[in-house]
């Protein structure tokens, strides 16, 4: 029998397979699955993501959040984690989290030759902004677009 | 080689066995395996636990947070959700969520004979309080001691 709210199963839900990124960085993270878990629930002090990252695939730009915090738990699979501190292979079982107030950009890479998931958790602020470690973009989550620009604010 | 922050293996944590809870709600839930894992990396907006649930245990009271949302993600594992919808089995790869403002109260039960494990999530509020369902007790979050008191406000 299926599941009936409060409950969910996570598999029940088409999942988003796009990206807001401009290229030549959306190519680089699509086709990822990513369903959303806390919308379906009503939650709204916290987003919730369940994803699928496909081999060769990254689930994001290097990049940190001014406003909100990450966590991310990998389910099966695994990826590698960038950050300052170097690159880990992080298995199933293992997590990470992103504080605030560090400028230490992350991004996971999946370079084994199967699809590794994961959830990924933040807090939610509309003021927060994303800054990108490796590559000329910026997000701008302020107002009711959030958008990408380059780093001197012009469009893409 | 053991991963360095940001990342992190729960498992190299020591869990918190015990429960504020009094007798006899506490040995109803005790001795579950609770490893805080926000705190370590440094997040401050949301919390995370990598709970291990042994069988014949609760994972609480039943009960609703008026501040605080939570969202679980079972690992391994089964466990029964009772709420107001009813009991539903939640197996690896389910999930569930309680958003605010509803008085439906919940809480995991482990009838099988193997253990259970699951991450509770959820955002933090320190004006939190929270409604136990079936029993006679009140959590109270706010002020610099958490307790637990009978519905009448009297101590245990």
């Amino acid at each position: 029998m299926s599941l009936q709210k409060p409950a969910l199963d996570p598999m029940t839900l088409e999942p988003r397979t796009g990206s807001g990124y401009p290229e030549p960085y959306r190519s680089r993270v699509v086709p990822r699955e990513k369903r959303a878990l806390g919308d379906p629930l009503g939650l709204k002090t916290i987003g919730i993501n369940h994803t699928v990252l496909p081999p060769g695939k990254e689930s994001s730009m290097r990049h940190w959040h001014t406003h909100e915090e990450e966590f991310i738990y990998v389910l099966s699979g695994e990826v590698v984690l960038v950050t300052d501190a170097g690159e880990q292979l992080l298995k199933a079982g293992s997590c990470a989290g992103f504080a605030l107030g560090t400028s230490d950009g992350h991004q996971l890479v999946n370079r084994s030759s199967q699809p590794a998931t994961y959830l990924e958790i933040s807090n939610r602020d509309p003021k927060d902004r994303a800054f990108y470690s490796d590559v000329d973009m910026l997000f701008h989550g302020v107002g009711s677009k959030p958008m990408f620009t380059r780093r001197d604010g012009t469009e893409f």
